[in-house]
């Protein structure tokens, strides 16, 4: 990324000292996990563009829609609805929260052993390296897990942070509850964007994140394919990408890319070979620059071909039903919303289900369970999908891992030792 | 313990072996912890009793009860509301989870990095070594914390469970959606024990459960005074045994004690020297024997005067509005439950106002942090209360601990320090 950056990053308040060694630690990585990968589909380029100026052209972006009097809201989680954000005229924007970063400072607020991606979020806030959380007007949470939960009391010392009440269960109340804090979060958004959320601007926001999320299932439906036609590291940087692209772009090139998709899926071609064993990743989301364990899986002889996650199917497996009318709309939006397959929910059948599906729908051989240190959520969960995965006889494998590489080497040999089993 | 008790506990279906090794190592520690202490008030034999029949009179008495048709519930958290299960018929057991017993068991099911409560009470239910669990028609859960609520799930694969939701905030929707839980629970109580709850039967046990949190208030109250009639341990255990003793009879020796301690206190007599620096503890619950860190902080020259806890204050300090009508008193049940400072709550300020109250009322001079291990809620609230404690120069002292005793060591250099500083 090019220094001209620099004037816009002081503007903002980033620490450049400290962001310029998270910019210099970034290609290096990209490049072997990334550039190093055969046959990828040259519409990765568009992608590789993105992450190269991931702190550049985006956040100049972002910039000038405030200049204009635009507004950012960031976010942490898949449950804080876009469409409202979209349509009160703001820019929704996924947060950073991939990479071991300011943990000195972090830990002068959290425990130790917490989530690595929330000591990641409060690093990055602390340190001041996030140029995204520094256009930030407002900072939306949710109460998904514990953690969380309680680190946007910390995180509202720093930046305003505004939390959404997720529900803990799905029964008729919760749906209620969890209406209202819709109702709640879109008068909000208009009181902080200062521009009132039409049936016509909602609507139109509720058509154009369809529209990414349709993309991106198509891109799904596509790796159902043998020989899969993208890898999963490809794959999982695009949904990593649409928590902070701009949404038209974004479904355009992702489109795109499945055009040539198609084509390459017309010829028999494919990234990897036609009988590499093909695994589902399922846990908790793997934010970017987070591509440790699908780097390790897709180098040790496995093709990942769907990722069960909030940085995957979770994120765009449903729509927002269309619809007349304000109420109506809002309705359908917290709907969809609480459709989700978080592990915050008890019980969580639904993930179950859905994991056993996508096994059968995408041809899977195998299942891995990804999940991030002290996640607690997750990693209780993990025995119910193993559990059901016995009763399938669907052959699985348990992980736990933070963001640092120390246990790389062991993984992969778990990893590898797993995908023996699957030929 | 007689062993005479052998044939109930084997009729209950408890590991004898497991549970012999269990029985065995609990006199000395409470040798150790409790019979050691000086000036110990006569109406502690009382307790001393209880502990020493832990799996045996009240076990017989549960059996008892259950021999005549009624049912015992099992709970983890003190927002299960005890009048509800009485006013069915019922009796409502605190489970143990305070020693770390079953851990192999226990990680089949969990991730090795819970918190030890949670891995606790698996590991008794899966160890089959706690008759209190062996008594239980169901077990009621809540959604307190992430690790409890998923834990849940497992355990009812071994005991029925049934989970309140507990929200996560205090807004009005909140207020509702608890109380339709408190409701849905009426229901079910009543469907359990066969037994109809009437305006009667309510109220009573609403007078009851209030008789016992007034006996406690009495008890904590005295503790205002210098020199402390009661050890903070004493005072803890008794916390303790509210969880699962009989209400009437507990009632009554708290009660007695409360003369004796009043009568010690017209004397001027009381436990430790008037000078003795006290000290407020808060945090994460303290099961039945989990008695570590307070040994640590009273056998290191502190006493403790209140524990802001779930065994301690949380416990009793709001009592249930009397009412006319089942709807007015499920009504007060549920109001009076949602007013607990628990740390699932965000924004949870009422704990902090209510430690920098009880710092005053109490006399205290410093305040001790103690969570469990792995505890987000507790462990990230923290920093809230260091921040208030530092606003108000209140002495302050943070510790994460678990149940083994590996850390006492440091854990004792650091809680001398702090006293010291008191001093």
């Amino acid at each position: 990324m090019s220094n001209n950056y620099n004037d816009m990053w002081r503007s903002l308040g980033v620490n450049l000292e400290a962001h310029d060694q998270l910019l210099q630690a970034l290609p290096p990585t990209y490049h072997d996990v990334y550039l190093t990968q055969t046959n990828r589909p040259k519409s990765m380029e568009y992608f590789d563009f993105v992450v190269n100026e991931i702190h550049g052209l985006r956040i100049q972006e972002l910039q000038e829609h405030k200049k204009n009097g635009g507004k950012v809201i960031g976010a942490f989680c898949v449950f804080v609805p876009e469409e409202i954000v979209r349509a009160a005229g703001g820019i929704c924007i996924g947060l950073c929260s991939g990479i071991d970063i300011g943990a000195a400072e972090a830990e002068q607020v959290l425990p130790r052993s917490i989530c690595p991606l929330i000591k990641s979020f409060m690093g990055f806030k602390l340190a001041k390296v996030c140029p995204y959380f520094e256009s930030c007007d407002m900072v939306v949470g949710e109460t998904t897990c514990d953690g969380k939960k309680k680190a946007f009391e910390i995180l509202n010392d720093y930046v305003p942070v505004h939390v959404m009440e997720t529900p803990q269960m799905k029964k008729s109340r919760d749906k209620q509850l969890w209406l209202e804090e819709v109702q709640d979060f879109a008068e909000l958004a208009q009181k902080t964007t200062g521009t009132e959320i039409t049936d016509v601007s909602l609507a139109q926001a509720i058509q154009e994140v369809n529209g990414k999320r349709q993309a991106l299932r198509r891109l799904s439906n596509l790796r159902k394919n043998n020989p899969v036609p993208i890898s999963g590291k490809d794959s999982l940087l695009i949904e990593q990408i649409a928590m902070y692209d701009d949404v038209a772009r974004f479904t355009a090139k992702v489109n795109e890319l499945c055009d040539e998709l198609e084509q390459k899926i017309s010829t028999g071609a494919g990234v990897f070979p036609g009988r590499t064993p093909r695994v589902i990743v399922t846990g908790t989301p793997m934010a970017i620059p987070n591509w440790k364990v699908p780097h390790i899986i897709e180098t040790s002889g496995a093709v990942i071909v769907a990722e069960e996650m909030c940085t995957g199917l979770r994120y765009f497996e449903n729509e927002v039903a269309e619809a007349d009318g304000l109420d109506s709309m809002l309705e359908n939006i917290a709907a969809r919303y609480l459709g989700i397959n978080c592990a915050v929910f008890t019980p969580n059948t639904g993930r179950l289900e859905q994991l056993e599906n996508l096994v059968r729908d995408y041809h899977a051989d195998g299942v891995i369970h990804c999940t991030l240190s002290f996640c607690d959520p997750y990693a209780v969960e993990a025995n119910r999908v193993e559990k059901m995965m016995k009763q399938k006889e669907i052959p699985f494998l348990k992980i736990e891992t933070g963001y640092d590489q120390e246990d790389a080497g062991q993984l992969k040999t778990r990893v590898e030792a797993f995908i023996e089993m699957l030929r």
